[in-house]
């Protein structure tokens, strides 16, 4: 059903006719748009003439294998990423990214992401993150017996420190000032493959969106439809850019009819996507206010965010923290425990308040044990417990 | 594909012509054959005559409804339980469990035993846990719109006591001691339906390993054939049984041509499975030595996982802290971290060193996030890192 990878080249989001080769992965963005202040990322382009019908039947599947075609070659080994149910949850669907193998969304990035460090002969994977991001690509270069090096955050829940220290990289806490120089210290002076942003605005890795595809690919075959709209926690925006792309790639291909709305739900803390859709840049840089949620607070937006809103016809939302505890509890007293920021997707379809003509889906990303306050509370034992003590 | 429940029944393990209606689910054991020091637990019987073949074609995927004529009746709705992924790792493959909707294979139980309590009217679910089973129960009750009250230790990790309280359960740490007679009195008084044990050697919930059993029928279609030897965690040794039984299943159904050898991996520090396959007791309890691998720590044995491995030509195998630390460890640096005793399974096949004519499955049963440890380290930031801080 699925077969080689039909990845032709890298294209430029500044300019679509600027078109550079698949490797190396260019990831400080595209060298031709960018500039000093505004950098845009790039995307891969595929043979689509070349892409047989077929992948889109049968069941999706852990292993985002399934969808090789239309994915860079996946030279990392599979941790079994991807193939997420889809729970009904009110009159919305729930992604439940948590199901991956390190418990986010971030395992369908990574398993493409190490697979171009691992393509590139490079010696290392070197990431910057403070959570999900940094446990999952040192779990990935891990399977893929490449060395890792995560410059991590010291102010990270503490059980999300024992979870990035979990797979065997080089994790080391520096001040976040410190971070991007060494970075790119590492890229440089290591010939590591960095699976982080370096530049003034997001571009990231350019085939880290790639992996994201996977979830509009599956949510075809699960809804047996388009949906109507889709909501995403959005930090950097690769998510929301890359769940976008896989549906334009079904209307592209004939497979699909129509394409969903798309709605970036960032933290009100800071919101880059919402300042430059409502400003018409390209892309932004906002300052950062005290939020909880550290999975998707980002004071540096990206264009590709940006464009998915924008040609989608969606939008963007702001949430609260309270919102969010809102969503978050909810989804718990549904039976999914989510990270707080994982539960941006229905903190912002709540938020808007919209009604859609067909199904819609929130994306929920990472699990509850990587939040904050999680491991901070203590329950000591009754002394002596009666039946009175248990009644709910 | 599916269909509805052919359960039909429950049938004595202490006799098995001693056969009781399907419901009320037997909770206490076998009425018949259960002494005061000894109580054997039931199993349910199905219309195998009337089992389309067919059911063992196609993908495992999530929902275990999947499986709904082999199950007793879901009253309960999923929460995508099941499907998880099949991972090599050396010689062997491991079955990631911590990839079900609360991170263990706990939810595989817990959809037939809450379900249990839907079909019943239970005004509730009770739960006496530590960990994974409390989460998972309240998780589906939760999802089921049933109250649960878990009945906790105050022992347990920190991120694991978040982790129980977070689907609005009444979660109340009791004394150990008080945990039993508690939670009978929320049986007798309050009506709520119990899933965890209430007799002197464990029986547990009847349906309970019914839903372990998906775990042999997906092993199946994953493998495409019949492991030659399956590893479990062993801590009661429900988890032994329902996949012992589904494979034997498989077998009686004319599916499959041959059942593995089970191995139930205890921890060396109690062992009550082993012992009573030593003495050729039925079922046995032992003492308790301290050990970090909480999850599988019982004193109490049960009839279930000594006539398993017997049943299937399998052994116990004793592992202890280190033994799973190193399995854990080795696990971690492929990509999969798991809790210290859900790495049981692999630590109890490496202890063994036997070779197998045939393929060989250990099951990794939850999150490395549960484990002892977890959040207690901090990790402060270097203040002025340079690379060479960063070498691995």
């Amino acid at each position: 059903m699925n077969g080689p990878s039909l990845a032709l080249r890298q294209r430029s989001l500044g300019d679509l006719s600027a078109e550079f080769p698949l490797f190396p992965p260019l990831t400080r963005g595209c060298p031709k748009t960018s500039t000093a202040e505004l950098a845009y990322p790039l995307e891969v382009v595929y043979d689509y003439a070349k892409v047989d019908r077929d992948l889109f039947t049968g069941p999706p599947g852990p292993d985002i294998a399934r969808w090789s075609p239309l994915l860079p070659p996946l030279d990392a080994p599979t941790l079994g990423e991807g193939g997420t149910p889809l729970i009904t949850f009110g009159d919305v669907h729930i992604k439940d990214e948590s199901r991956n193998p390190t418990w986010s969304h971030k395992d369908r990035l990574n398993r493409v992401a190490v697979s171009a460090a691992v393509a590139s002969g490079a010696p290392g994977v070197v990431v910057a993150s403070s959570g999900n991001h940094g446990a999952s690509a040192a779990a990935y270069a891990a399977r893929a017996g490449l060395p890792a090096i995560v410059l991590a955050s010291a102010d990270s829940p503490p059980a999300v420190q024992a979870f990035v220290r979990s797979y065997g990289a080089k994790v080391v806490s520096v001040p976040v000032e410190a971070r991007w120089p060494l970075l790119r210290q590492v890229v440089d002076e290591l010939g590591y493959h960095p699976v982080s942003n370096q530049t003034a605005t997001h571009t990231g890795h350019p085939f880290g969106p790639e992996g994201y595809k996977t979830i509009a690919y599956e949510l075809f075959l699960q809804l047996g439809t388009v949906p109507a709209a889709v909501f995403t926690p959005t930090g950097y925006a690769e998510l929301l850019y890359g769940v976008w792309k896989g549906f334009a790639e079904l209307r592209l291909l004939g497979v699909a009819d129509r394409t969903p709305r798309m709605f970036s739900c960032e933290t009100a803390a800071g919101g880059p996507h919402a300042k430059a859709l409502a400003t018409g840049a390209p892309a932004a840089v906002v300052g950062l206010g005290p939020t909880d949620a550290y999975g998707v607070a980002c004071s540096v937006g990206g264009h590709r965010g940006v464009a998915a809103v924008r040609d989608s016809g969606g939008d963007p939302v702001l949430v609260t923290d309270e919102d969010l505890r809102l969503a978050q509890r909810d989804l718990a007293r549904a039976g999914l425990w989510q990270e707080l920021s994982g539960a941006a997707g229905l903190a912002g379809y709540r938020r808007l308040r919209r009604d859609f003509d067909g199904p819609v889906v929130c994306i929920a990303t990472s699990s509850g044990f990587k939040d904050v306050g999680v491991a901070t509370e203590r329950h000591p034992a009754l002394e002596e417990p009666t039946l009175e003590d248990l009644i709910p």
